[in-house]
């Protein structure tokens, strides 16, 4: 049992909850609570899990690898508000972008997007909308930011999760591929709910504060706007992602 | 112009943005940022307003009532991560929600919501949608925490939003007078898109993570659900709020 701060473990979960290089370097990062824990531990893709001393009795059995911490020790290190008794190292499944092009049908596509709990909702709406993927320009906060892996409640270890060199590449292929790539940009004229959705489709979303790209919208398909009543200026992107993709379901009606 | 972090003034912004009872008591809240405070000002609810130096010098002309603080002060008092300037004491707007009942036509109804984010966001959504006004049951999250007044973007300015006792009551009440209250509840049969729109509309969203109550369920007038394919067990509130407020404006098309 570990009963002590200062245990070099301990110091690596909090070096890995805070630092994006040492979880991409390790291949690891960190997810907390027990919903959480217990979807991992069925997938098989805990490397290694921390229980505070009454969560593993409470549990009983476990099926991956673990280590039990002192409750006091357990309560200090967690990150949360509430600890729940466990976090746990998970594996960062390997792969990149390259062949989705040609599996995928519906994509949302990310350019430099920087909150992490935005990110965190859209991966969740992303499957409950049946996304294939989440593609992120490579300038965009860290998906397993623990901010982020917190506020997808267990979707990210469903939807898979890649980030991209180069996006506007990447429209530009996935429009030769037969993808009507969707822009959704304040100046565009047509409403979102009279975009073509009958075919293969990516969704765009830009940066919380400068929205798409003019290189990123130049590239894509179609260009949307989502109509705002009233002062507002903008969406919070979470939510325009969230009605973009939530049209890629009620067109299936 | 205030050079201490113990000015009285700088003491009571301070207590205004961490305590709800202070905010109700003096009738003010506190908006943070350069957006926020010039908008405020033009609508002249600013009480009074505390500029960095040097953002005084560059602004020049200030048409409400302010004080300057020595910017090394000013930075350490700001509640924010980028601190632009300028804090703002705003009033709190008077009225209830008696009489929204015969006036609004589109109303949200949210019951015991815990997250500022989520909150803050519904209501700039709840802008966007051209909603009347928002009504929260007693128990939720407080409008005029500086994390919801932050993330409204300034809508928390625009939208009207007001607490019941009583939102049992009050959607028995909208039911009588005509509207067609809609509760989104995960064990609903009908799709969210073929909910009743087109009249007067009061949609329900429940607490992030219970849903709505029993209660509340059985009083609304119509139950829907929205569809999520995968494992994810329920939409971020906000999320559901604006896919369910944005049926309204879909419907006008």
């Amino acid at each position: 049992m570990i009963t002590s701060e200062n245990n070099a473990q301990l110091k690596n979960i909090s070096v890995l909850l805070k630092k994006g290089k040492e979880r991409q370097k390790k291949g690891l990062f960190v997810a907390e609570g027990r919903k959480m824990f217990l979807e991992a531990c069925e997938l098989g893709i805990v490397e290694k899990a921390y229980l505070s001393e009454s969560y593993a009795k409470e549990l009983g059995k476990v099926t991956c690898d673990y280590e039990t911490v002192l409750d006091e020790v357990f309560n200090r290190i967690a990150e949360t508000v509430t600890p729940q008794g466990v976090i746990a190292l998970i594996r960062i499944p390997e792969g990149d972008a390259s062949g989705i092009v040609k599996t995928a049908r519906k994509l949302l596509l990310l350019e430099d997007l920087q909150d992490p709990g935005n990110l965190g909702t859209m991966i969740r709406t992303a499957e409950a909308a049946g996304m294939d993927a989440v593609i992120l320009s490579k300038n965009s906060v860290d998906v397993y930011n623990p901010k982020v892996v917190r506020s997808t409640m267990g979707a990210v270890f469903r939807v898979p999760v890649f980030y991209t060199e180069d996006l506007v590449g990447l429209i530009k292929e996935l429009n030769d591929n037969g993808f009507n790539t969707i822009a959704t940009h304040l100046a565009a004229k047509k409403n979102y709910y009279d975009a073509d959705l009958s075919g293969k489709t990516a969704i765009l979303i830009g940066n919380e504060g400068n929205g798409l790209s003019d290189e990123a919208t130049s590239a894509a398909g179609e260009k949307v706007r989502i109509p705002m009543a009233g002062k507002v200026e903008s969406l919070n992107a979470s939510v325009a992602a969230a009605l973009m993709m939530y049209e890629l379901i009620r067109c299936k009606k």
